[in-house]
């Protein structure tokens, strides 16, 4: 495989410092879905943690390597799963967390955020610019600038997850990851490669905020001016051009889906698991639902990788308002 | 501790037969809740696997242990989740399944039950008519007959969950756990008392079935002529004595709850959570609603040990309706 920024070693030892808690998330098949969806699908849920989202693998690592280095304060740009990840991770360790967000984000995440402590800045403006005022917050603080993606602990923390479905019984084709600024992708997709590189990584973006995706298909960095998604996770407009690199040397394919078949995936999940999910988590299912025939007969994995979602928003999305 | 039919022994060897995918299940802080519940609120999840119940853990035993004894049939009465566990661990090692259930079952339950292959018979009349057509059955046919909570394999492989319980850092102060035909509360709670005497064990039941709490307050069997709860999954009226004999040695406390508490809980899950869960899972949350002094400042651990629900029914209890 290409060289990436990643080290497999150095993932397999950070598994080591995330609390066990985040790891080992459950994996399983989904029969339900199949008539409709005509392949093999496995879920691998990584919601059923105290921050409902995959982030705090990679906030572990990031909060205790800045314990271990001396240092007391981190600020960040999230569109609140991050955020919310990097405070309890930071709580438990006696870091002074910053948080900068767009004031539309998500509600009920940025209220988790200032429950588990942490110091939330709102900008007016989307995530993009959260990223600009929270590094001029480690300018003047200088304290360190955590970087979703860039950071090379974000993406270790993600890459965990490839460790885990690298070693599942039985084995699968393909995996579907959603695709924001590309630490979940170049994480999984690092590991896959080099332990089981018969797994097509697929990443999947919603066609209302598809920089990354073009960027991908380019081979340079295509910026958008906006980005229109419910999926507020992945709805970033300016890829980073050291995770496109690397996640030109892990993806097989990188596709856009339509809002109408993220909503799906949503009703998907709540009809036959359960399981009440943010957009972001249902990109993978979307990305079925489009091509069935691309997928049939396979088995694929789908990685449900968030469920911080404003349940009014979520039941007038999904057509289950709430009384 | 007091005597029972369980061994701790046996249920550690249990873990080595039934499928690691539905072993060491997340357990997690929910702190979301503990402003409105006023005490620390930890998830023992049951429903992330391809059957969204505990069940399976016990008929993973159950089939394996037919198998080897060269058994090719087996039938069981179910309000739904052990016939569903038992036909996924039956179809997958050769095991011809029938599951007798109450034609009121929910439809969430038989149809999946069907799905997964096995003969599904249906009774007019309640649980306590399914079981006595599913002893009827086996005569006939001369073939096993599985009774939740009196074979031991269903109790043992509940227990497991008693095993990671045990095991769980940080410790915690109380477990509350959904009470039925006492397999759960029984498993759960003999390896408690054994490994971890200073939890208290508390069953909770809904006020609309109290057959089994009453059963353990008395000391001695009492029925009930009906059941009324939406709990369908915990909605007997015949205890069986030996099971008795066993919750009178683990349990701590066995109480009842109202059904608006019971829909309150699964709001909880939902708002919260972000999980649908059926009525019985949570009868833990609804125990502390009911009795918040009991709980208060102390570390509690629910086990959500089912998500079949139909979601029609969910809708109108929680006050989400579909459009």
């Amino acid at each position: 495989m290409q060289e990436t920024r990643l080290d497999t070693a150095r993932i397999r030892a950070a598994r080591r410092v995330i609390d066990p808690m985040f790891l080992d998330t459950p994996l399983y098949r989904c029969e339900a879905w199949e008539p409709e969806l005509g392949c093999r699908v496995s879920v691998k849920l990584e919601t059923a943690n105290p921050v409902r989202s995959f982030k705090a693998r990679g906030t572990e690592l990031v909060a205790s390597r800045l314990v271990d280095g001396g240092s007391r304060a981190v600020v960040c740009a999230s569109a609140g799963n991050l955020g919310q990840a990097l405070a309890w991770s930071g709580r438990g360790r006696g870091l002074d967390v910053t948080v900068v967000a767009s004031r539309t984000a998500t509600a009920a995440k940025l209220a988790r955020i200032r429950a588990l402590g942490a110091r939330l800045v709102l900008v007016d403006g989307d995530h993009e610019l959260a990223r600009d005022r929270a590094a001029d917050i480690a300018r003047r603080d200088g304290i360190r600038l955590l970087e979703d993606s860039l950071d090379i602990e974000t993406c270790e923390g993600a890459a965990t997850i490839g460790l885990e479905l690298a070693a599942a019984e039985p084995t699968f084709d393909a995996v579907l990851v959603a695709l924001g600024g590309g630490a979940l992708a170049t994480g999984v997709g690092h590991v896959l490669k080099e332990l089981a590189p018969g797994v097509e990584v697929i990443c999947v973006q919603p066609a209302g905020a598809p920089a990354m995706t073009r960027s991908w298909r380019a081979r340079r960095v295509v910026t958008t001016d906006t980005a229109d998604t419910i999926a507020d996770g992945v709805a970033g407009r300016r890829p980073i051009p050291a995770v496109l690199d690397d996640l030109l040397a892990v993806a097989d394919d990188a596709v856009l889906v339509r809002e109408a078949s993220i909503v799906a995936g949503m009703r998907m999940l709540l009809d036959h698991a359960g399981l009440v999910v943010e957009p972001s988590a249902a990109l993978g299912i979307a990305a079925i639902l489009e091509d069935r025939e691309r997928f049939a007969g396979r088995h694929v994995v789908t990685i449900v990788c968030g469920s911080n979602v404003d349940l009014a928003a979520y039941h007038r999305w999904t057509g289950t308002p709430r009384h």
